[in-house]
């Protein structure tokens, strides 16, 4: 069959308020990151299906012929996009040789491809030949999006190769989104893809891939905002995983304490021990989340003034306080917020937290002396720093000259 | 007239939870502290009124006859304690020579004396002849109660010398207290020197040196929890005035933002901007007040186990977040905390804040090393820092056998 051929990209994901809270029934605002992966699929004659994955070093190939048998009698299941069709998981699995409860991220990442690619060509009879090349500006496992960004990508471009959806790119544009109910399928397909990457997502991640900006979340409901405003950040990992945590909690409790274990000491008060103490900070990092929406929301309708900028930086460290409150600090995250505050930066974690990953918001009239420094004194104590923007665009296609040249020449590679 | 000679001690105050929140309505916890401010008062056939305070140099003496000029012609402001005979204070400041609007630390404790001698010795006809020296183990000005045991033992000693309070003391004990009908009498007229010193004090702070142990205060009423553990404790100063904090944030302004100045931002926020993201945390902090309350009270009626211990911890650590938030902490006492956790202990400010002192909880199990490293890191940091307990005894008179050595030395200087 004839397919045609795309690059397509989508952003990374953020919390900018409400982590951990959200899981107490409180809102969040999760956010696009402009650190963003590209996908490249190309039009073969080999009867191979190739995929390139060098941020994981995976590249693999399979006859046509072979996925062919691997493709469902009936489509039924695939086309009910409110769950998974397990049992083509599970063929999947075996097919390409995945230990029973293996989860690991490039194991999770081709089952995500052969399934969204067989979901979308299983209808038109015959799977086509292509090769598909991925590269992201995302760390992979460090609660950025990189797993939705890929999944994003990868339904935009089997749909679009597939005829699913028309191309948006027009003689005038280089680089342009879908319209909403395409925008709706690629979300509907890349959650599929979430669902065998993390089992139970909440589909945050990938609608914010989808959609770009910034997405109120609260009790499953997931509301993109109307306008946002681009906001300069720095976004640093502290490359801290969580599991350090209770490490440094029991070399703590070692030297001075006995047996406890802070993490699960701090999991037992945040999760009912003492709720007077807890829940009121919920309700405050709820009030944060409330407040920041209706921030970004006026600095759209009116030009942003410095003053927003104040309640901004405000919320963050008022947020990052609750945060330690509830247990998911970490040294590594205060000397960060101290490093940044010394330039005059506020700073915040972002996601699960106890190590992972911080933002720091920049101001429009931060000098780039001052970011240069930030970064360099993030780097100086071991961290990865990216200076990008927070409430980008979601998924997009672009035709090859409106790609960065690094990225083209990666992607050229496969 | 003749009068009984008498060495007196009152202890310090801390707050252990609910400072800022208390004038909104919540809850606090004050504590005395065993570090504590000891009067000796001396008989004399000088006709003199000696008053010796060598804390803060100040040694004054007066004719007994021209004091007695002062007394009023009618006792009866004086006999209403619930305020200052107005009239008084104002001849007392004219005798002393102390400026309209002079509130300082001098002027303030001579007025303090004058007016609880005279009071206490109006109506008996004459003033007496005496020479009162005060020595005290806490720092002047440092929000801990160094004004309220001045009061409380200046009651104390001059109820006790003119009889109107028995001596407790008896031939089995050197230290003793007094009933309750005599400690709140003490405390009455410890408030009148409070009122004096402070104007329109909250009366916890003279409670705390009569009472001693520790006291709920809520809306103004001041009631004194039946039992209490004593807690060992490190207090700390980390001698950064309040009004530093307006500088320091003054200079991050012109670093980063123009003309905001962060103190008046924070207290903009705090006093009402964003009442649904402050007044939870008010919430909160009232809950970690009657949690402390609840937990203070198993560590009596139970043995203090463990943990006891690690909820005490885990609520100073929330409390200071929560001090943070409203805008009361400093980066002297972000240091102060990091120093003493990294030798596992906990600590948050007391007070005021925006520096001032920070107590620091030891455990009973804490080595005595570790409090000394402890100890040696914050006076590293140019902090003054006492090893002492909370919840010691209010308001007791001694005999000369029971006063430590060194505080009979300085007593005896005058």
């Amino acid at each position: 069959m004839h397919i045609k051929e795309c690059i397509v990209s989508a952003p990374g994901k953020a919390i900018l308020h409400g982590e951990h809270a959200v899981v107490h029934g409180k809102m969040a605002l999760a956010v696009s990151l402009n650190l963003r992966t590209y996908l490249q699929l190309q039009a073969t004659f080999t009867s191979k299906v190739c995929i390139n994955l060098p941020n994981i070093n995976a590249f693999l190939s399979w006859d046509v012929t072979v996925l062919n048998q691997l493709v469902p009698d009936s489509e039924a299941d695939l086309r009910n996009m409110d769950e998974l069709d397990i049992e083509l998981v599970r063929r999947l699995r075996d097919f390409v040789g995945i230990p029973n409860g293996a989860l690991d991220t490039r194991s999770m990442a081709i089952l995500a491809f052969l399934y969204i690619y067989i979901s979308i060509f299983a209808g038109s009879g015959e799977l086509p030949s292509l090769t598909v090349s991925v590269w992201s500006e995302l760390p992979t496992g460090a609660g950025l999006g990189s797993s939705s960004a890929y999944s994003v990508c990868l339904a935009a471009a089997l749909l679009s190769a597939s005829g699913t959806i028309p191309s948006p790119l027009s003689d005038q544009e280089n680089t342009a989104r879908w319209g909403v109910a395409e925008m709706e399928l690629i979300n509907r397909f890349a959650f599929q893809g979430e669902r065998i990457i993390h089992g139970n997502p909440s589909g945050v991640d990938n609608a914010v891939g989808t959609w770009g900006g910034i997405l109120r979340y609260h009790s499953g409901k997931i509301t993109p905002l109307s306008r946002v405003p681009m906001l300069r950040i720095l976004l640093t990992n502290t490359k801290v995983p969580r599991s350090t945590k209770v490490l440094v909690a029991g070399v703590k409790d070692k030297m001075n304490k006995g047996p406890k274990v802070i993490g699960q000491w701090t999991q037992k008060l945040f999760h009912g021990q003492f709720p007077s103490i807890i829940n009121p900070v919920l309700d405050s990092v709820d009030a944060i989340s409330c407040t920041c929406e209706q921030t970004l929301s006026e600095m759209t309708s009116d030009s942003p003034t410095p003053e927003h900028y104040d309640i901004l930086e405000e919320l963050i460290d008022i947020n990052q306080h609750h945060l330690n409150v509830m247990g998911v600090g970490h040294p590594a995250l205060d000397n960060l917020c101290r490093v940044t505050l010394a330039r005059g930066l506020h700073s915040k974690l972002t996601g699960a937290g106890g190590g992972g990953c911080a933002i720091t918001l920049l101001r429009p009239e931060t000098e780039h002396s001052v970011v240069q420094n930030t970064v360099q004194d993030l780097r100086e104590c071991g961290y990865d720093c990216w200076e990008t923007r927070i409430g980008a665009a979601g998924v997009q296609e672009h035709s090859p000259l409106a790609v960065k040249e690094e990225v083209l020449e990666v992607l050229a590679r496969y």
